[in-house]
């Protein structure tokens, strides 16, 4: 069983931890401790030991921070975790506030601290958010000091041991490009830019510029480790030992230096007089501070492994085919079950949680799940990120909607898909509401677009029937997808915040509107999808990008208002389905196979 | 006659004032000198005095830039006046490069200009502009100088005189606010943002806070004066005394200090010690050194009264909507006669535009042309800016589409229209391309959208039909409109280009997509729209905003291909059509009216 519906975090662990905190702030001269829910690695997933917001308050959101002073302590959470930070903090030990305002450094900016030291750990914060809080503690009146070792670790006794999950290569069959290919088309594109060096800070760019995995954070097969990248194609790769192998420096080859990550200081320290690349969105403070320190120039620019991890290669592209045509397989089976056995009202959302991952289970190859099962059942399925837990656990109730959000790891891709199913008799404003939805996912998927436009520009078209009507949804409409990496990547997005990359033959990003009743139900309907080639059409003057899809699983037909949808989105309903049948017909057989050709049948 | 057709500018003047400006830079020291087409109040029109660009090089694009060298010259021009620029300048002393690539400063970073000395005028610059000029000079190995006087100024023999328009009061009754209420307003937004004052440096913002106009530049009333408000309300509002009168002190009242505009200087330089809001993308880089070399703290910050006048009042959408059904009037008329006498094809650009010039000024109230009009004729239509004069003066022959987009100054209102006829019989493709065109216009005229929602984000949806038949346009989708103020005004915009500002209630927009045929034809359809206050929709849980049409004449039914249209499509041009004629009919007699109810009638 890969996942854990155990109840996470909560008060004791703020009880239990806070003084401790306190105590080792109070040896090291801090009046006020920052924590941020990041790790020193800005992934997704922080491994348990790099858990500290959560060590400390309790509080096991995704996203927020804390201030930690010495008689009193601010949790920060955002709008979507308003009521879990509630539940899982102690009202006497913290108090709440809000996320992106006031946030931590609003309020430090408006306490009265003159003559107090603010510590911070650089290894946890953008030089950004370095920035801002240097400029809200001088508001304050407070000095600011880098911690060299983070109190939370000096005080953190039973602290988990750091992961140390095998790094293996990502075979050439499934990686698509030669590692040392890429990092010479790095090393070019470096020194297109003066720079002599890079410094790549995420594991992810890491996974991708050296072709290897690993697994020391969860869904993600991510090695925790660092690189520079040298402008003549050699590079310099830090991992612990204990993670390396034989087959690994193998596999690396001569124009790797495989070095333990404990030489990383040092190997920062020899740039002296070195033009360097850093990222100021992925690499921590600390980073700055170190390659400044060593008398390098730096030049501030994405990392140069960003935009062609994400541009996928055909060989990427054909992988992330065949896995989402296995995983449609599960899923369908999955669905098939939904649409019999569990229409029984009995069914829980961890039973259908579970039910789903032993599908996947059975393909034989899922390395691991790519995010953790969003469950929601009725009013659940109104939280875009709710995790079911023993405690919250609800059952598929007749006469409501059951939204599940799921996706698989494996060797030759990575899957994220949703559907929304009815458990009994849908009433007409879910149908409403279900086609309102599909019509925004048709108009994303089927859109044409010239080179140069933005996940920004195309975001209008998944919200604009639901505007229409008056509704919206309040999450971004897409992410980027990585292949055997992680399921949310940059640097693509389709979402209304701007995004100023261009939408590129190769990248992979979700198609993921939704609707939400508080209290009732939610819908979303998410399939994958990869942008296309620029291509003539018959009569047009400019070549157009466009996209093609990657998922396949029947759509909820019983949740189809028939004459909501014009002749062309029918059309496109129904070319959907059958591909879908075309697709996944010949891998399931017996009842499935049936239901999944009812299914698929023109609307 | 408002409009001159006079063939402008051209390579003599470069040959003429080329060799008196690099007298004048010798004298003072200067071995490179930059020359922007704006002016010292970066307004869309210059007064003749202040065009500096044509005198020296000949070339009147409506932006661009020269770098005169003591041995060579470049002129910067962007795609639209590629063939204008090659036109306009002599070979032998003009280089012409691109822009925004690589632009002057582009080009200035790639030469070798050790020891050189660069001037500008920094009156003529942002800060944005004099940091990348900055930068370019030093990488080229040059000094900077800026010039106390601009030596075009010094070496232009028969420079036209400052223009001395008078400066008059706008009336409450289309102001809607008092100018007093106006400017205590954004006395409080001072106050709130810590600024005792605020220099305003834009005649528009100007007009606007002390509800005057002027006549000192074409197609909008623009009195050129700066003004410094304060945190209490009180302003100083610095005008030529020339220009002024006892009515417009008295207008004036007594919180506002009416200085001679050589009182400038003297009271920036009283500014020491306070804290003053400077608009970086207004105010020139003269402002922020003359603010800065007093002793006073700048805060860069958009011009405060930027939005409030974007935002309008329910008296200028009133006047505005009054302006736009007589100007609608005007413009039908046109349309009858293009129908009627202009299909013969011996009609030319210029008698066309003559003929819609004094139709406006039969309406008795027309003060200006909004803008000069683009009158093209078959492949000028294709020039999405095309200016006819007598050398490029086309008739328009059968067979061909006409485009024709104008616009008048009136008291209350300001209008911006594009109508493209047919001249004779239409080919299937123009009507393909026209009706493209209209569903991208209706989808965007029809668009309910959430508070929030920015230009950017709604760009798409005018594009939408054209790019799924793999065709674009290459301008923006719409821009701002004052009223009796500048026709293109922002700060929101419709465009691809990133612009963060929310569409709020009462802001004016055009909305005017286009394609263009090169060689062949132009079309665009252009109303101007105005932002709703946000209501609820039957069955919605959002209120949205949306938009009111201004612009009221018939489009060209004859361009419409009925197949490409969906029933709502189809509904909505019915039934704009059916409020053309409520609105336009009664203003109309005889064949007009007849020839107006049948273009009105159902599709």
């Amino acid at each position: 069983m890969r996942q854990n519906f155990d109840v996470k975090g909560g008060p004791q662990l703020g009880r239990n931890n806070l003084p401790r905190l306190r105590d080792a702030m109070k040896s090291m001269g801090l009046d006020v401790f920052y924590v941020p829910h990041e790790d020193e690695y800005h992934n997704e997933y922080l491994p348990a030991s790099n858990d500290r917001l959560t060590w400390v308050s309790g509080f096991t959101g995704s996203a927020g921070a804390a201030m930690i002073l010495l008689d009193s302590a601010v949790v920060f959470a955002d709008g979507r975790y308003t009521l879990q930070v509630r539940d899982q903090t102690d009202p006497d030990l913290f108090k709440i506030e809000g996320l992106p305002d006031p946030g931590p450094f609003g309020w430090i900016a408006k306490q009265s601290l003159k003559g107090k030291t603010v510590g911070y750990d650089p290894r946890l914060m953008t030089p950004d958010d370095l920035d801002k809080l240097a400029s809200a503690a001088a508001k304050a009146g407070a000095s600011l000091k880098a911690v060299d070792a983070n109190p939370i670790d000096t005080a953190w006794d039973d602290r988990p041991a750091e992961p140390l999950a095998p790094v293996v290569p990502q075979p050439l069959e499934h990686a698509g490009v030669d590692a040392t290919e890429k990092r010479e088309a790095i090393a070019q594109a470096l020194k297109a830019d003066g720079a002599d060096a890079a410094v790549i800070t995420s594991p992810a760019s890491v996974a991708w510029a050296f072709n290897i995995r690993g697994g020391d954070v969860a869904c993600s097969p991510l090695p925790l480790s660092r690189a520079i990248l040298n402008d003549d194609g050699s590079a310099d790769l830090f991992i612990d030992p204990r993670k390396t192998s034989d087959a690994l420096r193998k596999h690396l080859g001569n124009t790797v230096t495989l070095r333990p990550i404990d030489e990383l200081d040092s190997a920062l320290a020899s740039l002296k007089g070195k033009t360097v690349s850093l990222d100021p969105s992925l690499a921590s403070a600390w980073f700055f501070k170190a390659v400044e320190d060593a008398g390098a120039k730096i030049l501030r620019q994405p990392d140069p492994a960003l935009l062609p991890k994400a541009c996928k290669n055909a060989t990427e592209i054909a992988g992330t085919q065949a896995a989402h045509i296995r995983d449609g397989a599960a899923l369908t089976r999955f669905l098939h079950w939904l649409a019999t056995d569990a229409q029984s009202g009995e069914v829980t959302e961890i039973d259908a949680a579970l039910k789903l991952e032993s599908l996947r289970e059975d393909l034989g190859d899922l390395n691991d799940l790519s995010f953790e099962t969003i469950s929601g059942a009725g009013p659940h399925g109104a939280l875009p990120h709710y995790r079911v837990s023993s405690a919250s656990n609800l059952k598929l109730a007749r006469g409501t909607l059951y939204l599940v959000d799921s996706g698989g790891q494996y060797l030759d891709g990575t899957t994220d898909v949703t559907r929304t199913v009815p458990i009994g008799e849908p009433s007409a404003d879910m149908k409403r509401h279900y086609t309102l939805v599909l019509k925004g996912h048709i108009s994303l998927a089927a859109v044409r677009f010239p080179e140069g436009t933005t996940g920004t520009h195309l975001d209008v078209l998944a919200r604009h029937s639901l505007w229409q009507a008056g509704l919206d949804y309040g999450h971004g409409t897409g992410h980027g997808v990585g292949v055997y990496l992680g399921v949310h990547e940059g640097p693509q997005r389709i979402a209304k915040p701007w995004n100023a990359i261009p939408l590129s033959p190769g990248m992979i990003v979700s198609n993921e509107p939704g609707f939400y009743r508080e209290g009732q139900y939610g819908i979303r309907i998410e399939n994958l999808q990869f942008v296309t080639e620029p291509a003539a059409i018959e009569g047009g003057e400019i070549e157009m990008l466009g996209f093609e899809n990657l998922t396949w699983a029947p759509l909820a037909r019983d949740l189809i208002a028939l004459d909501l949808l014009t002749p062309a989105e029918r059309e496109w309903v129904d070319t959907y389905h059958a591909d879908v049948l075309e697709k996944i017909g010949p891998l399931v057989d017996g009842e499935v196979s049936d239901w999944l050709t009812a299914q698929c049948t023109p609307l």
